[in-house]
């Protein structure tokens, strides 16, 4: 047996500060339009529901943004996370490939969604804000806003899409460990709400419902701000400590990935890891490849367009260009939840769209045994988001075996599956089946999308 | 809101021996005796079920025992465990005490219980076992050895208390996706299950009903051993890497505990934590305190005999000198599953006879109430039975604040509560009751214990 090789950093090596993408973009990102006027937005604009110190991230191009000291101060409970060799992995399947992994399932809530929810809550306090208001799917944003909130003194309300709601209480009994309050989507407590229900008292909700009752009450209330987990430029900005501390890490291990891989649903954990790699490629010229992961029942990057679309369903939030599946679909209930999203992050879309990222998709099913395999040979049970990044790194893997190549494949373990226990369950007793997305609906919401300039 | 402090140690810290409390014992344990004879066993009586590495070193008194390099290796994933200084608690609680606190959480099983699965699965597989069997309750040890098993490429046969099996599907699907099979108890594969079956055909199961099922199924097959998650010196031996570890960590904080904390089920997490300071109190005459904590509905120690008594219900076990509620008391379903055991480890049974421990017991809504406040202070959602560790470190840390004293705190927090959110829920729901064990039925089992000497 050979044995896994751990690199880890001390606590001086937590970055001190996010690496903005925007600074090294070749082509700058379109502009964010108002959903009323369909005209370009500034900062004040978006003042109602975010603070304004995470407004000016969002719109920043400086490349290096300071993380806060109070903030790198709860990073040290968990930070550096470890960066892996997997070579029982590499065994297992007889790669000449070499096969890192950045594991972020170290933080309490499990996932590296902390990572932006620390600074979101504490630039929130800062600015006097009471409560923040936010979504969930499979619920580790939501736990994670949970955490947060209890470090910094904040009441956190969380939608959590209903189906997610009735099928993981455990995840609601992690919020509400925490004083979280979480509400199951639609609710009657906002006027979107309340709409969808009138149209559809069964609804089993969405991202996009819940986002849009989140931003309501934040807008609607003076106490109250809104945060989201991903999709957002300063979401994905804080995510870079992922990437920025495994480019010490590779450099510990001597070698450098020739390909970054990650599991995509808004893209915050893709980013995350790749980023930092992205700008050495766009600044240096290097060769990497960049590849985003996403599930064949959701597949936003790989059959969506880009174009203008809302972020929610009810349209109130403001439009931007990116991949999107139409802001009226609904994905399959499939087990990754956090992926179950109809549009990505816009700078992941607009890199995409350049050429730098390149998407692909697989089912559940596969992605699933690829998880149990990298279980039994590195001990880690993935979140079934996850298992999309590890599906894709073993293909690459038995790839260079085919081919006779050693490569250096890096991605990013971005949660535990300690709460997904009923999908592994379903898989291990052969219960678990693909689901296809409806070809139909997803055009039905393409049509449907605003016609912009 | 200040900030807890991490102590992290570098790999090279990883212990390169355990510690045995058997070198500095002021009196040496009372002789095991073999179930048939009652007359004291030797090795060779054991190893029919235990290979013969293990059983040297149960009845070893050399003082440092060493971890064997491919133990380390596989150590090296999630070792040197982190030490906290958790500031965030002391500042909730208002209390002068230095409270710190070891984690085991981050092993991939999610508890400490890997640190003993991980050798005795590489001695099994050096003296060349095929199968290991061996029984769970609440889950921690079976998934351990599960793990283990990937590793070493061992077969894994799990009895689960019926009860946990029903309850707590995920520990099952955890164990299965490491490829263990995972077996009700009591079952109709062995004797002792059939006989307990034919009893009771109802009968939801006990840790030692399904000891009994896991002994006779390794006595009974050439290829396959037993293994055991607590009680056996061994078990208690590996264990001390955490507390040689968190000598090294408190030396690094420049402090030295004044009293030592664990929970107590059979005895192996608060062992570990214990051992080598109680071994420093032992050998220099230092004053630290120990305090051993278990649950009101299962009170071993604290309400128990001091006596001979058998492992398991079906009586194949030898017979220890221990703490015991009598090896027929099955204690009332709580949710602290790994702290449900009649017994307690002979090491520990034999130092709280001497004094040197001293025993407290709770009731899990205020163990539960402890952990919650822990969380929301710390972040990390303790299991069931740490929380019992956490509620008498509050209780003395508010002392200290009563008398206006600093005291150094240190618990073992053993594990995190991922799979024991059901307990959570209950509680946050305010659905949690106290159990009180049953009286008459302590009085019976006791009554029943075998006359020796």
């Amino acid at each position: 047996m050979s044995d896994s090789v751990k690199y880890l950093l001390g606590e001086q090596d937590i970055p001190k500060s996010w690496y903005n993408i925007n600074a090294d973009l070749p082509v700058p990102l379109p502009p964010v339009l108002h959903p009323g006027t369909l005209q370009p937005i500034g900062p004040a604009d978006l003042a109602p529901i975010f603070p304004m110190a995470v407004i000016m991230q969002e719109v920043s191009v400086e490349r290096e943004i300071e993380i806060p000291e109070p903030v790198r101060a709860v990073y040290r409970q968990w930070r550096p996370s470890p960066l892996y060799r997997a070579r029982r992995l590499e065994q297992a399947l007889g790669t000449p490939a070499r096969i890192y992994y950045k594991y972020e399932g170290v933080s309490p809530a499990g996932s590296h969604k902390p990572n932006t929810a620390i600074p979101q809550a504490f630039y929130n306090k800062e600015e006097g804000v009471k409560r923040i208001a936010t979504e969930t799917g499979a619920g580790q944003w939501g736990s994670s806003l949970a955490l947060a909130g209890a470090f910094f003194g904040l009441e956190i309300d969380v939608f959590m899409v209903k189906v997610s709601f009735q099928q993981k209480p455990y995840r609601r009994a992690f919020m509400e460990t925490f004083g979280a309050r979480c509400i199951a989507s639609p609710s009657d407590t906002t006027e979107a709400g309340r709409a969808i229900l009138a149209q559809n008292p069964n609804s089993t909700g969405s991202l996009g419902i819940a986002i849009s009752e989140a931003v309501e009450m934040a807008a609607r209330r003076d106490d109250t701000k809104y945060a989201l987990g991903s999709v957002l430029n300063h979401v994905l900005l804080h995510q870079t400590v992922i990437g920025l501390e495994a480019q010490k890490q590779m450099e510990m291990a001597g070698d450098y990935p020739d390909m970054v891989i990650g599991c995509t649903g808004g893209g915050s954990n893709f980013a995350g890891i790749a980023f930092p790699f992205l700008g050495e490629r766009l600044r240096e010229g290097r060769n990497t490849e960049f590849v985003a992961v996403e599930p064949s029942a959701c597949p936003t990057l790989t059959k969506g367009l880009f174009a203008y679309d809302f972020g929610d369903t009810a349209h109130l939030t403001p439009l931007v260009k990116m991949y999107t599946l139409g802001s009226g679909f609904v994905p399959p209930g499939f087990h990754a939840g956090g992926l179950r999203y109809h549009g990505m992050a816009p700078q992941i879309s607009h890199l995409a769209a350049l050429g730098y990222i390149k998407p692909r998709s697989y089912h559940q099913t596969e992605c699933f045994a690829a998880g149990v395999q990298f279980a039994r040979a590195e001990g880690i049970i993935p979140a079934p988001e996850a298992n999309h990044a590890v599906k894709a790194t073993i293909d690459e893997a038995l790839k260079c075996k085919e081919e006779g190549v050693s490569k250096a494949l890096l991605f990013n373990l971005c949660g535990h599956g300690h709460f997904d226990m009923q999908a592994y369950s379903d898989y291990v007793a052969g219960k678990l089946v693909d689901q296809a997305y409806d070809e139909s609906e997803v055009a039905m919401a393409l049509a449907g999308l605003p016609s912009v300039g």
